[in-house]
């Protein structure tokens, strides 16, 4: 939803209700960045080595070099600061041997820009002072400064609420656990759904790398065995027979590399997507947790006045900070399913086209060696 | 070959020096037949049911009716009296359990068919009082009297041999030999190919029907599952996206089962193709084998004229009896390439259209459903 309405203000966000309910307040031009340009350095006289890879903000346009330890420090700060009210989704996995082979270096770089992508996507996030600071310092030393601040900074965990404003009525607490429910069950579903599809999609990985790859080798190899024996008849005139079926033949073996080599084409995107939403999905039953713990202490806030545990006003707070609490999570719910339609929509394009272009290859090949045959 | 210079003449048939060698006399026309039509009869007021199919030959387009048990008396008839010159297919398989099944029946007249047409293909065999017989019958009455008179037919085995007029010069036995070496090292070298060639089909088939198709289902109800999901999320302006999801996956079911159902459409035909070629090659060693044996007995020749055993006339005999077979021989096995040349180029045209035809169906498949999604 682009429409202003419903977006928010203040601090790092809040909501205000426009067609799809509250939403935060997006910035003019989206923050984006590319991770690019992996080179080995090294420390300690050349004793530790390590992977450093260049981050350019769209903003400045200005690279700044961070290690794969840079961007764990960075995840470990967003968690401590928003997972009570934002899902952050894990880094892509630390690896300790082969971390310095090109494929998996590749594989990483890939990954981590994902993740910058999704984070950068994220408003509240993208706006934060150690987000920026991780994007933007200009030397050693600002960075060592900068990273100082954000390990001390005290507004993290529930604090974060207080820093929202979601310049909305407040809500009824009975609203909000019913919607919790629906985006609890909505979560689980496409965790569930997001994993059907990564199983069925590894083991078609598997089945044409594997078993199909060998089989129409297996075919080709059949048909050009046959072409060879075809070749020892001593009889004139079938060498378009033979020539055509040798043709053949080797068009079945560059089906099988066409078969093997296409999932690194269409699949590895699909699969990389919903591994990511498997992340994420993964963090929402933690961050609705902290909303749901929320209500239950302001269903015993009653009790809790009558004993004088709390004062009538710690109970206003309460209910305060649960509305804003509850905006925020609906905020965010809206985050995600307006990124997730648009990851859908975008994934399924380029898997199907990739596929149609497999499809259409390959029976391209098969007609160029069908022309080869006469008709008789 | 179709020019003239290389026809034979006279009994069955002989040889005639072409591009090619020698070579049969084939008939102006090509004798064909249709079988069709499977009928239930009965007999003994219905304790006995059998299955009569309809054979048409294109000479007379007057049909006949047979069952599979005159098939094989047909059959015997042909192994008794052309096996020594001619390699004679054996019949499809008999069967005894579920032999009323439409399937079964559909099969069996696919491959009486196949075997009918390759026998009016043969110009000695179409030839054959006995399978003129088969084909032309005008009522029970002379079908009963040309089986009694085939059955007494005198005849057969190597006596063959003293039908065929070569009209050609004789041939020196040690040309002989190292001919048939040839003959019978591709007959093995092909026999193994189309093995080969089977065992990979098979293999292909039962992943088609297996394996793929379930894995294409599973890919299908996958999307279908995600595009459930999206449907509960209550954020609005998704159908779109859903909706696509659900065609996706449907296509990807559909596709389930024209991967399933290709085996039928095209590889079935390669399959019954070499079938009928294995059976073929495995009746050349037992012809091969008579005609070797041909040859030890002339090497054997000078010696038993040398001990009184025969006489010389005896020994001219048998070179030209030699002389004969081997024209037979080459004209057969002139006969067997030319065949093979022209079933293995129809059958590899219409496997790979087919084919073409299944990858370009799938991607227009494919190519709709892309056209379901939106480009954002």
């Amino acid at each position: 939803d682009d429409s202003d309405d419903g977006k928010s203000t203040g601090g790092y966000g809040g909501s205000q209700a426009g067609e799809v309910g509250p939403v935060w307040l997006y910035p003019q031009t989206q923050l984006d960045c590319v991770v690019a340009d992996p080179k080995k350095g090294s420390k300690m006289y050349g004793l530790k080595s390590y992977i450093e890879y260049q981050v350019t903000p769209n903003t400045t346009n200005r690279p700044v070099n961070h290690r794969y330890k840079h961007f764990d420090w960075l995840y470990e700060r967003l968690v401590e600061k928003f997972a009570c009210a934002l899902p952050i989704p894990c880094l892509p996995d630390k690896q300790v041997t082969g971390r310095f082979e090109e494929e998996f270096i590749k594989m990483r770089m890939e990954r981590l820009q994902g993740w910058m992508s999704r984070m950068c996507r994220h408003p509240v996030i993208s706006n934060s002072e150690v987000f920026q600071l991780f994007l933007n310092y200009r030397d050693e030393k600002e960075w060592k400064i900068g990273k100082r601040k954000a390990e001390r900074d005290e507004t993290v965990g529930v604090k974060i609420f207080s820093t929202i404003d979601p310049e909305l009525p407040e809500i009824d607490p009975t609203q909000v656990e019913q919607k919790y429910e629906t985006y609890s069950q909505f979560s689980r579903s496409m965790d569930n759904s997001v994993k059907e599809l990564l199983a069925v999609g590894h083991l078609h990985w598997k089945r044409c790398t594997g078993p199909l790859q060998k089989e129409y080798r297996q075919i080709g190899k059949a048909f050009q065995n046959l072409s060879s024996v075809f070749n020892t008849s001593g009889y004139p005139r079938e060498s378009t027979l033979t020539e055509a079926l040798t043709a053949t033949g080797k068009t079945y073996e560059e089906i099988a590399d066409i078969v093997a080599g296409q999932p690194k084409k269409d699949l590895h995107f699909l699969l990389e997507t919903n591994n990511e939403y498997k992340g994420l999905l993964g963090c929402f039953p933690d961050t609705i947790g902290v909303h749901k713990a929320a209500i239950d202490k302001v269903k015993e806030a009653d009790h809790l006045v009558a004993t004088n545990k709390i004062s009538q006003q710690d109970r206003h707070t309460m209910e305060k900070n649960l509305s804003t609490m509850s905006y925020a999570l609906q905020a965010e719910m809206n985050h995600f399913h307006s990124n997730r339609i648009y990851d859908y929509n975008r994934l399924m394009q380029f898997y199907l086209e990739e596929q149609v272009k497999f499809y259409e290859t390959i029976a391209e090949k098969l007609k160029k060696a069908l022309g080869q045959y006469t008709t008789m």
